[in-house]
């Protein structure tokens, strides 16, 4: 195991364990709820936004334990948004986290009340939040709920552009919107709580749209080159639902060149930044090589 | 009209402005979600949870200014209910406010979405509401988001008991959770902002309770005993449900007395507040001759 593996291992850990205390248990009623965020969140993925949040507060010297509440909120509404798109009525997909989808397992009103209480718990365990002091725990849900909007626009954007032609400057304001926002979100909040200045908030900013880019075309590659299995959910499904992606604009090889390209501007967005740079350029770095 | 009409006329007119504010125009990208946003928004039913606000706010003495978004923050959350319970996975249903429910006119992926956005964006306005101190607004945020999780509660007991055969105080625990929860939480934003004393909350908490279970009770009546076109939503679906209601179990003479019961119980519980109390007696006499 390398630094960053240790690193995103740990993170998990954490958020794991602050999401285990913040969710009621599967015994509270109504337990079928309960159960079915408690199906959705845990074993969870890669965790990324949380990793974020943690690399973030590393690099501007914000202690763990004032980082955990947002974390564990940012992957609330993260996990959330997964639960309302895979819906029937949405992407239709049976496989996440490399189990049933939530709605497969519980049923759709069910899944849709997950999703629901997500929301509200994720605004309420940081307006809740001691560790923080007033005006940031506002910042923080101001900006949360500015990328939860964005990220709904952005899966209403991407199902009105399923089966039609649309130019790749439409593709980029989609995903920048479904994932970016709250990408560039989580890397701010954990920088926000370190007490970073504005410009060096804003030059994480830039690197963390350049990784939500670079992460989404490393989605797109994976989705057409990985199996179901590996994946942990539906593989080749772009493809099924006509989804407008890097690899079917570009091709596989040049998408590749993309992702290669889109690593080195975040690594130079960084630049601004004088602070110890590794983990973030580690992060860049294992994005950019999950294709590999 | 009486004063109580020319306070709720003038309420409503009141959120109605903020909310057309505060919403993204139909025009603004993507057009089909604010579309469908605002179909269910506006013209707005009874808009009972602003007035609750802009009661208790003149009661104890908060300027109108201080409530707009507050109040509009809980309308926001009202309506997300109603269009995520309406899909046809919760309620099935086919008519709202006096026309065609959000997923019949906008499809169940649209629905979705505009619910999802409606609860980021009320948290979202709280959060950015300069009339109010740093700490007035957590609490809001707080006390909102713990109103939105039970509802959503709320809502999955009332999915789970249908069809089975639940005592009253199960239909009870249900209600004050599905609808009792934020009428409470509406009265108390508005003394909460005008500074109301922890006696006086607790009081008017108590009032707003007692006033939730009345207007599901009158609502349980109205729905056996009025015609959808008068409802502006379907008449009797409660019984080809098989809801629990109160009429279900106690018949609807009972049903009648028990809601003068509980209007006394209202009134009474508002005692410990010594102050202009005629908006509150007046709410709760409307409520309760909603059935006459």
């Amino acid at each position: 195991m390398n630094n960053l593996d240790l690193f995103i291992a740990d993170s998990r850990r954490s958020v794991d364990d602050i999401l285990d205390k913040l969710i009621p248990s599967a015994e509270t009623e109504p337990g079928r709820l309960h159960e079915a965020i408690r199906w959705s969140l845990f074993p969870g993925g890669k965790r990324f936004r949380p990793v974020l949040v943690f690399a973030a507060g590393e690099t501007f010297a914000a202690p763990r334990a004032k980082l955990l509440r947002t974390a564990a909120a940012i992957e609330m509404v993260h996990t959330y948004s997964l639960i309302h798109d895979d819906l029937p009525s949405m992407d239709n997909d049976d496989l996440r986290r490399g189990r049933e989808t939530c709605h497969k397992k519980f049923g759709d009103a069910t899944a849709i009340l997950a999703g629901d209480a997500l929301q509200a718990l994720a605004f309420q365990v940081i307006a809740d939040d001691e560790s923080s002091p007033l005006d940031i725990r506002l910042r923080l849900i101001s900006d949360l709920a500015c990328s939860a909007t964005k990220m709904v626009a952005g899966q209403q954007m991407d199902l009105e552009a399923e089966g039609e032609s649309v130019s790749i400057e439409k593709i980029e304001q989609i995903h920048r919107s479904k994932t970016g926002e709250l990408v560039v979100f989580s890397a701010k909040a954990g920088a926000v709580i370190g007490g970073a200045s504005t410009e060096e908030l804003q030059a994480l900013a830039a690197y963390a749209s350049k990784l939500g880019l670079l992460f989404q075309i490393t989605d797109d590659l994976l989705d057409v080159t990985q199996t179901t299995k590996s994946l942990g959910k539906t593989a080749g499904k772009d493809v099924s639902a006509e989804k407008a992606t890097y690899p079917s604009f570009y091709g596989i090889n040049e998408t590749r060149k993309l992702a290669h390209s889109v690593y080195a501007d975040a690594i130079e967005c960084l630049e601004p930044i004088n602070r110890q740079l590794d983990l973030f350029h580690a992060i860049a770095h294992f994005i950019r090589d999950r294709i590999s």
